[in-house]
């Protein structure tokens, strides 16, 4: 109220704003709205069958732990927010190095992911939290990425995370949780590939890459689905890597890839055939665990889902340390869901190691699949159009004739009467009600009709 | 992944990363979550049986239109997000001003209300959504204020608007689902008071105040609360307003001021009471709409609400052009919910006239509220911890015997044992456990035990 607007008013009326919202950035409407929403009710009311609990951390972090350097590529896509005040002045004043220093210009940005703030919040609530705590995230997540076609700026993630338990027995929950999650929201026969960061390096050790330089290995290996072996040879090659270390790595592979996506194996059997095939390790750790964690689901699933196990499979987070996975759906180029043990990242808050493991559901992609699939979510099962004629009903009466249609499940909703009545009635039922009042200006005189 | 932290990890336990939130913003634990999800399902699912949709734009926005002039004191709370790469090189570059122009380094920001972005989102989508169109909006928004007890930079609001009817059945669907939600969360006694825009102005003319100083005369009146009617004076004094009329004001206010809070009256008669005390205006239209709303509203409420006619009303925002109402609850100081009709604002998108009005809940009051009442939701009747030996079980033993506890409405958490057994089982009763499952290892005998 301190600027007064009603000076402006009549030029407003010339000047037309800019309605869309900011460059990949996207409103969402009431039919996509009920969609998601619904999705995000049973995947939380899933998750809290299974013993988590729902947090929630700020859209906004400290600079200093987004740019922490644990988020990979994501690190360069942050949204930073401008300093205020002093702060700023101070900031814009020093030119010492020649110019304004741009990372002086902010203290805070919005988070890119889930698992960070995670991290963050373990580390200062973990006094007042069970031991160990499985926590449910949903939320916005912000990346400054090229805007194109099913990707935007601001996107929800979906986290589940077992925090504090360092044997399988967690990565089984979160398997088993967000199996259950996704068949609820109506996805089957999906993919649940498993791999082992500690399997990955140990392979790329064996064929004897420069240990410096895994993490490059990984990055040519992540891309297999996309270049294939021959593409991945050629990128280590291409990036200095030693060529006898790249062919041993292709003579590893040919024979794994058509196991990975051989359907007609068993979790188990399709194990035990890659686990064959795989040079003897000096720790077998690793192998042993997956194997343990494909047989005790393989056990119980009915052939709802089917895990296979993926020496190739990388994930992009340099935090994995041990079991990574991800959710493959028949049809579709993308992974729907990932996730993995990451035991070295908390312990930067708290001082001491504190195992962890999570998963997340993509979010936005699941939505897609199901609005490209013409899913509807269930409605209220009665919904009435109370059609009043704003020009000749009173408040009163039309108070009166809409509340005594009120009842539990029931939806009546005020509609002022347009000139077309008849395609008026049209619109209701296109957008929804079941049926419908004319209000004739009589309380205690009302006709429902159905639409 | 392409930053290795590998060789970061033993210095990362020496520094230990700083694990509060920013500074003015808050973690929010699981009974603090689940407190605010019942309380927002709740409210959804109210205005939902009104006939509202729930639609949902980005935290983002243009600075552009943040910076439109109807935020009022927000306006100077706006987070700012940087500008990136070439764009903020160049207004860093540009120095012709004397040196860097601070305006020139965001061209994004985060909201501070949801009304600014609905009116954007309306002009964008007009053509795909109902008319006249009722909305939900649930979520966060931002303001920079100085941190204090109670008071959050990142909060929630919870609105609903009705866009495109022009008569006050608007304002009545808005108090009917605002008053039935809050009843719904438990308030109840709660005092919705009503004024209207146009009244408040008529006043301030009918006293000669200077009609470009109108909204000073409002910021004054608005703390009426706080400082009484003479300091209400002598700030309009103090503020150069001419003397007689501000005399003129409190002679007019007088009277009503203890008619305003008399909950011994009803809505009418407290309403035709100070009606009765207030000069003839030339206009009669706005009381007359207060009137008849009044008088609908009293004729159905039985006492679980009152209505108060409060001529003193303002309410902040730059942007209310008729009624305006505010509720409040017994004892405390603050209102919990507020809102209002701004039939100017719209236009600016589209064009042409649009009338709007729209309904607020303060939902930190609201929750605040409840947590001082000790109000707990409900939760799953039957929670089940599974307590089992990492040491010592299998993961298929555990899988299939958790798995036998599963069905609907039951939730069973895997927990592995911890050295103090007693201790640990009275902690799950605590963490809202109802049973417990201490596994011996056969999956085809489990005892379930009472907490």
């Amino acid at each position: 109220m301190s600027n007064p607007a009603s000076g402006d008013s009549s030029n407003a009326k010339m000047e037309r704003m800019r309605a869309q919202p900011p460059r990949g950035m996207r409103d969402l409407l009431p039919d996509e709205v009920a969609l998601r929403d619904w999705a995000t009710n049973v995947i939380i009311e899933t998750y809290k069958t299974f013993g988590f609990t729902r947090i929630e951390t700020p859209a906004v972090e400290s600079i200093e732990l987004l740019k922490r350097g644990e988020g990979g590529e994501n690190l360069s896509l942050i949204y930073e927010i401008l300093k205020r005040g002093e702060k700023l002045e101070k900031a814009l004043a020093d030119t010492s190095s020649g110019g304004v220093d741009k990372d002086a210009l902010s203290d805070l940005g919005l988070r890119f992911d889930l698992t960070v703030p995670l991290a963050r919040f373990y580390g200062n609530n973990n006094a007042n939290i069970p031991n160990p705590f499985k926590s449910i995230q949903v939320g916005s997540v912000w990346r400054a990425e090229s805007p194109q076609a099913g990707r935007f700026r601001q996107f929800t993630q979906c986290d589940i995370d077992i925090i504090g338990v360092k044997s399988n027995f967690a990565e089984l929950d979160l398997l088993q949780a967000t199996a259950s999650a996704l068949s609820k929201l109506g996805f089957d026969k999906f993919i649940i590939r498993i791999n082992d960061r500690r399997i990955l390096s140990e392979l790329a050790l064996h064929c004897q890459f420069d240990p410096t330089r895994l993490d490059s290995v990984f990055i040519a290996v992540d891309k297999l689905d996309k270049i294939g072996l021959d593409g991945i040879a050629q990128e280590l090659r291409n990036g200095g890597h030693d060529p006898a270390a790249v062919d041993k790595l292709v003579e590893l592979f040919k024979p794994i890839q058509p196991l990975i996506n051989d359907t007609t194996l068993s979790g188990s059997n399709q194990f035990n055939r890659i686990a064959e095939t795989l040079p003897k390790f000096a720790s077998n750790e690793a192998v042993e665990e997956l194997k343990q964690l494909i047989e005790a689901i393989d056990s119980g699933v009915d052939g709802k889902f089917t895990l296979a196990f993926d020496p190739t499979l990388v994930r992009g987070m340099g935090y994995y340390t041990g079991p990574i996975f991800e959710v493959g759906v028949p049809g579709l180029p993308y992974s729907v869901a990932g996730g993995g043990r990451y035991d070295k990242m908390i312990e930067k808050f708290v001082g001491r190691e504190v195992p962890a493991c999570g998963f997340s559901i993509g979010f936005e992609r699941i939505i897609g699949v199901m609005q490209e699939r013409g899913f509807k979510p269930p409605t209220a099962s009665q919904k009435i159009a109370f059609i009043y004629d704003p020009g000749r009903d009173t408040l009163k009466d039309v108070f009166k004739g809409q509340n005594s249609l009120r009842k539990d499940g029931v939806t009546v909703s005020l509609v002022p009467k347009k000139k077309e009545l008849k395609k008026q009635i049209d619109q209701l039922g296109e957008q929804g009600f079941t049926s419908f009042v004319v209000f004739k200006g009589d309380p205690d005189n009302l006709e429902i009709k159905t639409l």
